[in-house]
């Protein structure tokens, strides 16, 4: 089968002759039928993780064979999928934490081949079945916008917070939509122009970075930049005892300026380390259309041409690339 | 009178010759009778918060002279004051948490001189009076043992958690006694045999950094490291989901390795920055004498040796060095 594989010589290619995957006992085998580029798919291009394998880790794909003693009734359906695989046995998934699982593998960020290929492995118990209103290029969606629901867990809100979402790429744009839904007074913050239209259209605030303020008068600053300077950012913004979420991750870089944290001891500054998040609030939001992720699709490809979809994915101009068989 | 101030020229000099302080409407002029060095007083002297002029603010002294139609009885006691000198104002001073103030001076840290000098200036409202029974080395502490108990503030114990006070500094120390005193599983890591021998006498468990291994399983760390590299440390002994508690501040420096933030958010960590505490707390401590802060005192100096004094704190096997007129 083809694959998109970010290889040990750090070469991200597609290799048209990858081995196909066997379903462990409790696995399907999936046929993508959309899959999303992230910025961690970038990120992994640039040494983050030190993963090597096939990339890829947003998609709906429909179940095609299933490990054997497996329920087959999975066969046929049209499925999304939690990227954790988790041990079930570890403190953590005792705990009621399998997303820390300590021996966990992350689809296509960790010890296990990614889903930019015609076919891919999961655990049954990762899948949820796609209602059929629910369409491919809605349900693609579903694994960046549990992560941006995940900020919701994490978060306490009282009185009517003022927040920023600091960003307007893929992720923030979706953090944007989720913290809109809440009791708060919510503004984008980003670089782009043509980006934060997209807030115009949907009712949410927006600011371009270089017109904010550093007030330091924000009780929540969503850091979704993607980049290094994004806390330093955050924490000119965020008032004193405030809070950050953090949901970048960038690749350990020498060129990277050192961050300064002494603010965040200065002004008692909370940051939260925010990741995966949960499958069923989001996939029902899109069943609800709450959020509107096809004004999101910049550009799509085929998996054929991965490798180009990935360096057009990274262009400062687009925000979400898919990807198709 | 004499002072030892941090001057422009980013040296550390004594001067026989400062100004004395004239007290403003609310204030009160306070003798020092011990001083005590604190880590921040180091980290000034390599740049931390550009501050220049009289250093030091922990201290218990004695009200020579207030402001003019201020109360005359203040005079002759024998005080403790808050560091954070405010406006009354601004949003964070109505809102309740005035040690954050837009607009505050900080005692010997930023925008007004500190009190390792023969007389220095606060507003009355920042002093206690010190109880007779509370000697003058205990009162010292109440300025980093009231930094120790903010964490206790910041944080819900819940169940028995386990805890590691990162640091045998001066404040590790204090931290690991105060910590100990809640429901929960406390161990002091450092580098120092003879510092950490000191937890052996208060019965707090105690373990050398190179013996520990990092497994990701305490629940809370308290980073007192005072280093750099304590929070990268810090992140390797959390549970995912756990918290950090940072108390370190260090100079920005070229030199300091960048600290990967990634595994703050792969393992959802929660970072929390703590700085001044409640005096109260700290003063009611020393006089039921729940904390040892005696043998935390390692050197004694006259104010006159100001300068080699504070050479001496900044070597490794120093804990606290106290200085007096």
């Amino acid at each position: 089968m083809q694959a998109l594989v970010f290889d040990a010589d750090n070469k991200l290619k597609l290799d048209p002759n990858y081995q196909d995957p066997q379903p462990g006992v409790d696995e399907a085998v999936i046929r993508p039928l959309r899959m999303g580029v992230c910025a961690t798919d970038l990120e992994i291009c640039r040494g983050y993780m030190g993963f090597t394998g096939v990339l890829g880790h947003e998609f709906v794909g429909v179940v095609e064979q299933v490990g054997k003693k497996s329920a087959k009734d999975w066969i046929g359906k049209r499925v999304v999928g939690t990227i954790n695989c988790v041990c079930g046995k570890c403190d953590m998934c005792r705990g009621g934490l399998p997303e820390h699982c300590r021996d966990r593998t992350v689809l296509g960020i960790a010890g296990r081949d990614g889903c930019f290929a015609d076919l891919f492995t999961l655990p049954l118990r990762n899948l949820l079945e796609v209602p059929e209103h629910v369409d491919d290029d809605h349900a693609v969606f579903t694994e960046p916008l549990a992560a941006a629901y995940q900020i919701v867990r994490q978060l306490t809100i009282e009185g009517r917070p003022f927040v920023t979402v600091l960003g307007d790429g893929r992720l923030g744009l979706l953090c944007a939509q989720v913290m809109s839904q809440l009791n708060a007074t919510v503004r984008c913050v980003g670089k782009h122009t043509d980006k934060l239209a997209l807030c115009e259209k949907w009712g949410v605030k927006h600011r371009l970075l270089e017109d904010v303020g550093m007030r330091a008068d924000q009780d929540i600053v969503v850091d979704c930049t993607g980049s290094a300077s994004g806390l330093g950012t955050a924490m000119r913004m965020v008032r004193p005892r405030g809070k950050i979420v953090l949901k970048t991750t960038v690749a350990p870089n020498a060129k990277n300026p050192p961050v300064d944290l002494s603010p965040l001891v200065v002004h008692e500054i909370q940051l939260i380390g925010s990741r995966c998040g949960p499958f069923t609030e989001a996939l029902s939001a899109l069943s609800q259309q709450k959020v509107d992720v096809l004004s999101l699709i910049s550009r799509r490809a085929k998996l054929a041409d991965g490798v180009d979809a990935l360096n057009t994915a990274a262009q400062p101009d687009i925000v979400k690339v898919l990807l198709e068989p």
